[in-house]
């Protein structure tokens, strides 16, 4: 909280500018993380057949991702993922300066969000996963999840915020079936998953492990991204 | 009935812009609540495990507000809703005026829908649901619910009317799922949902707090959306 | 099979343009009844949920009418419905010389369509269904679902051939749960599905009034159309 | 692994635009292959409703053909599949010299993909399908598989990528149906196929003949695409 007034000051005093890729990554992300975490648990009430809950969990995250790049892009870029704000500055497509606001309201949002979900639940607002995602297999999963993700974003970023909306939503789709980490492909978002006792959380023992993994497939997709899409030829 | 021949009267000697949008509400407002009932009858009848009834659901209610907005966006700019109505008024983009033509087409095709889409499956015309959606939980979840529709809404808008339909329709796509309310976000559509005893119904008991619920997300909203999408820069 | 014959020579004897419609139509129908019927096959054969195969079932044939809308919209129209041939030449949008071309494609395009399907999921190539689909109920709905296909066609056709592709796809999709009758909206569609024994199928004794609620809701919608999307203002 | 090496040193000397091929169809074959088999495995893990399995494997495969065509339509044009590239070629969009690379990035791509997805969920990397899928009935039914994926192609080649996207997407979605082969569609993908002892595998006994399927499927579209959307009018 501190953190975050703090910022909240500093904006204030800084640009529009700011205050705008502020809000719309906060917003951005807050609603994000409400979308995985809200629709895992509306599904975990509903169903015992758990291939049904990921199926609901999958069309809401997908559909929820398109509506807020589409929404956002303008705003702030609609990153909601400090890999992404990451790989956008590594790349000279973000100023370094503003990476900490992009950071922290991606962070701050996606705590929010799990809190919000959580209540909606009735679900403690803040509660430990214990649910376990740890191996070789899921690790290894996860760096390809988001090695695809990082060039899928590169990828598309050239035929326009719809088209980047429908791919990152569309992935994200693909990837929660096709990986058996089920793509968090989001340290921000890892971090605030192992704050529910749910369908889509993680223990907090094998978060660090997936953002490890999700900084290997983001490098390795700076690469290959920088090969591929942002030669000139 | 009365009220509706008043209103049928008046617009025959009003202009034909005003028989448009009179039209195209009560229409899109009709489908919308006959897709969103007759969905969840069909469901009903079809399965036993909830959350299969609640895709099905979804997938036709994010399929038929798509297609609604396409259609009739130039028609009279597709709110089917008061509360977007009523947004679009405050924030200048509607006439004052225009506001009641728009709010009474809305509430006639509302309840047409849903007579229709009870006769559809042999239920009574209108029937009292009995279906209890109460608790702070769901009421915070409903105020977020509508909040985030009218920020989509806002933020698609210069986007195009494509970008709007697609927005809207994934958005309670993911809403469905998300909120614990199911994202009704539309009094006109909670009041008509208050006549279907089925899965989509609501107990009048509950009616007027999903109606307090979205207009005080609507409110934020508008507060949000004139500091994010409304400011010139 | 000599009426096929007869339209293939005299279109050998047509225009290139003709045989173009008639090629576009006939492929695009045969592809629609194969998706609709075939799915319905493969759905039945793996699950004991109802509301599960109609899922499956929606979602291929919502793919599949974006897709063939899409393709051979540029080629013939891409009608693949007698009823919306009709309503294209009651509106002038049509040629009526021209007619007879799109019906006799699209009847035999369905019955070829529903054969290959039977034989894929080895059924009799052509078979009676025995599936009742009767009483007032599913016949206004049926109506309805027709009125509302025509409405939606020429209300998305000013913006494009994708809108239009979306829009039908969509339209359908929702179609197949909000009415009771699962919107057929298509008489040689109906023709055609009276002959599987199957998910999808029709009993001829029902067919008749199928097409009579579509022909009904057909002939309103043109009169809605008129008014709302084809008068110059 | 020769041959790999081989054609890595032959795209050194090569020009830039014959590694971007390359890559491009090497990134996407893979990420297919893995999509496709890695959802397959995913959804066996978690259901026992075959429907519901295939139902996941529909959405994030045509998720997954959606994204990756639009990301590298203009790397290499996003075949992923030799019938495609030696139809392109057959038509003269392709230049001959090109196909090979076009098809060893092709099978060396789905052959990683396979073996990745198995590795994501602890199965051996290879391993040999016993999946029976054969007869008459499923022949015929790729036969048509094929011939419709090569015409949806060409035909919505004029109206952009994302339309290609989509098509192709949204197609196999409806393949995966309305067929009895499940629309395997591409020899390089069931080359792959038979490599995972799963719910997406099939039997080497039955490989041949899948491909055979598609090459009369895809050499008879051929011959329907040129009269239907090549012939200049």
């Amino acid at each position: 909280m501190k953190l975050m007034k703090y910022y909240l000051i500093r904006l204030k005093n800084g640009s529009q500018m700011k205050n705008k890729i502020f809000v719309g990554e906060f917003i951005g992300s807050c609603f994000l993380v409400m979308i995985i975490v809200g629709s895992g648990l509306m599904a975990e009430n509903l169903s015992n057949d758990v291939a049904v809950m990921l199926i609901a969990n999958t069309i809401a995250t997908g559909a929820g991702l398109f509506v807020l790049i589409t929404v956002f892009a303008d705003v702030s870029g609609a990153h909601f993922n400090p890999f992404v704000s990451i790989a956008m500055t590594i790349t000279g497509k973000l100023k370094k300066k503003l990476l900490p606001y992009y950071i922290i309201a991606q962070l701050i949002g996606c705590l929010i969000g799990v809190g919000l979900a959580n209540f909606f639940f009735e679900h403690d607002i803040y509660e430990l996963s214990t649910k376990s995602r740890d191996g070789i297999y899921i690790f290894t999963s996860e760096v390809i999840a988001t090695l695809g993700l990082i060039i899928i974003i590169f990828g598309s970023m050239k035929s326009g915020k719809i088209a980047v909306a429908a791919s990152v939503g569309l992935y994200i789709t693909a990837g929660y079936w096709f990986t058996s980490s089920t793509s968090f492909a989001n340290p921000a978002v890892a971090i605030a998953r192992t704050f529910t006792e749910s369908f889509t959380g993680i223990s907090y023992l094998n978060t660090p492990y997936y953002i490890l993994a999700e900084l290997v497939g983001m490098l390795i997709a700076v690469f290959i991204v920088k090969k591929l899409f942002l030669v000139k030829n």
